[in-house]
């Protein structure tokens, strides 16, 4: 059945069905809700005097292709990098509302399977979905809007404007899988299966770092984000918007096991430039980085410092402090 | 010069710009902004304990075509679209995130102007913009978050599914104008100058009604919505979330002047049916009526009443009473 056959109501309803069926009347989000799906708008009562938004859309064979991505894949990726985008603050996720645009010839159980895949990500997170709207597109694009908000009474959040001089910079987890699995998937490579799940998974199914951004903020860290442009655009950011410098020492940058193991060298510049990765990148004092590693379960890894040295600019040097050329300045949407 | 050769980061730069240049700093959302456009996501510190959320997507060549709408229009008309699904909960709106699909090859001369006729509309209701994405796409889409708060501290808003038996219907000013526009624009259809430009703003610069819907909800209205797929349509909506039925005198419909002066006796089709008025419904009982008739400036017209028979359904009479025949319910995006 095709959702030209069911019309637009009939979509609405049958996604209602899969979103109503995922929440959980438990959640925090849902007893906030007054005025959920089926209205010209969410209404909802916060507890937390501090609210947090963000949008973020992925588009058909710019930002994914069905070549390699299922259906249920693209609906968990679609509010998987929405949710990155509230750890980057350190927030809380409370609300989502979809928006979503398809081809009059879409079938309505890939529809289904997408609402599938965006409830396993909502229903980890405890995210109710409280609105959107669907419209016809001569291709598949999904914008996703994240509510939440800060996950402290005094709304404390983690930012790109408040890294000082001084500051180590740490990573969480490693880094390149995803962008080294888009390399995988987009030329159909052959690799060992464990390591091209891995890589697959990273790529498709990246975890948002909701539980760590909050306690990188409960120990105090001020400064950080999360990594979609890559690990050298993105520390590119932080220097910029706190007009600081930075020294990234490649040397020290995790690389991801099941990257090395595919693609050899080549890894480090998926690490360093790839992107997608959704890891948290911040910077604070290193006794406040020495609290953060025994306060999380992940891997976190200092990668260099925070400098006065040519601000808004990221250095690259060796384990020898020799300065590496920097090639490629992470991922831009539309000057590659 | 085309966004391709300015980079997705000039591209942001040259939009903060525009944006920044909108924002008036004494605006009560701007006050409440903790952190704006250029971070992960942003973050407010509301006043109102009740927030307000809505998103709405425009597609080029399904909900507008630049054969006849120029950027700036489209800009407008993002906006005021969201707009309206504030004013149809009789919400504060306060913050918009835009997620921009722009092919490589747009001018960026045509996205500033974008920028400015989003900013005409977010300058006029004191909104501040402060994030959303850009994205590479092969054809233009426009996807708005709104968010607003409540207009009063109870949290009370207009809902879909508080009509009750006996309240009478009323809509503000006169519907089918957007319609009879979109029917002359895209067939190039020639009237007079007066009646046409009528015609063209109606459908091009909607203008939300923020003020009449915090002044029905002051009034006591509890039933509205805004008029976006037709007042047949819509009031089918309110019958289904409230479970009760309606009975519209076709006779009693304040049709457009210049949709009657262009189209005749089509023009009440596109009244019933064409959407996109943004004008609003509400029901309630008779002397709340003629408070709300009081309390605004525009017009507020009375066409039929809520009933119990045929819960969900909406049925048409003339000024004798008789049935009329109910052609077509309103905008669908997929099933016309």
């Amino acid at each position: 059945m095709k959702v030209s056959e069911i019309g637009e109501f009939g979509l609405i309803n049958r996604m209602a069905g899969i979103t109503n069926i995922s929440i959980d009347k438990r959640w925090k989000s849902w007893r906030q809700l007054v005025t959920g799906i089926g209205d010209d708008a969410a209404v909802w009562k916060p507890r937390n005097p501090f609210q947090i938004a963000t949008v973020d859309s992925m588009v058909e064979d710019v930002h994914f292709s069905f070549k390699y991505t299922t259906w249920r894949e693209l609906g968990w990726k679609s509010i998987a990098v929405n949710l990155s985008d509230i750890a980057a603050m350190g927030g809380v996720p409370m609300y989502a509302l979809i928006s979503l645009g398809l081809p009059e010839n879409t079938d309505v159980k890939d529809v289904a399977a997408l609402y599938e895949g965006m409830t396993d990500a909502t229903e980890l997170f405890q995210v109710s979905i409280v609105g959107g709207d669907t419209v016809s597109s001569p291709f598949v694009f999904v914008s996703v809007t994240l509510l939440g908000c800060a996950s402290n009474e005094q709304g404390n959040t983690l930012t790109r404007s408040s890294a000082c001089p001084g500051d180590k910079i740490a990573v969480t987890n490693s880094l390149g899988a995803s962008a080294a699995g888009l390399t995988m998937l987009s030329n159909s490579l052959e690799f060992p299966a464990e390591a091209a799940a891995e890589l697959r998974r990273a790529h498709l199914k990246p975890m948002p770092r909701i539980a760590e951004g909050q306690i990188l903020v409960a120990t105090g860290v001020k400064a950080g984000m999360d990594i979609s442009d890559g690990l050298v655009g993105d520390m590119t950011h932080i220097c910029e918007m706190s007009k600081v410098g930075a020294r990234l020492n490649i040397d020290l940058v995790p690389v991801a096991p099941a990257a090395v193991q595919c693609f050899g060298g080549q890894a480090l510049q998926f690490a360093l430039n790839g992107g997608e990765d959704y890891e948290l990148l911040f910077t604070a004092p290193a006794r406040t980085i020495r609290r953060v590693q025994r306060a999380l379960d992940c891997a976190v890894t200092v990668v260099g410092e925070v400098t006065t040295a040519h601000p808004g600019k990221v250095e690259l040097v060796d384990r020898e402090g020799r300065a590496i050329d920097l090639r490629k300045a992470g991922w831009d949407h539309f000057s590659r």
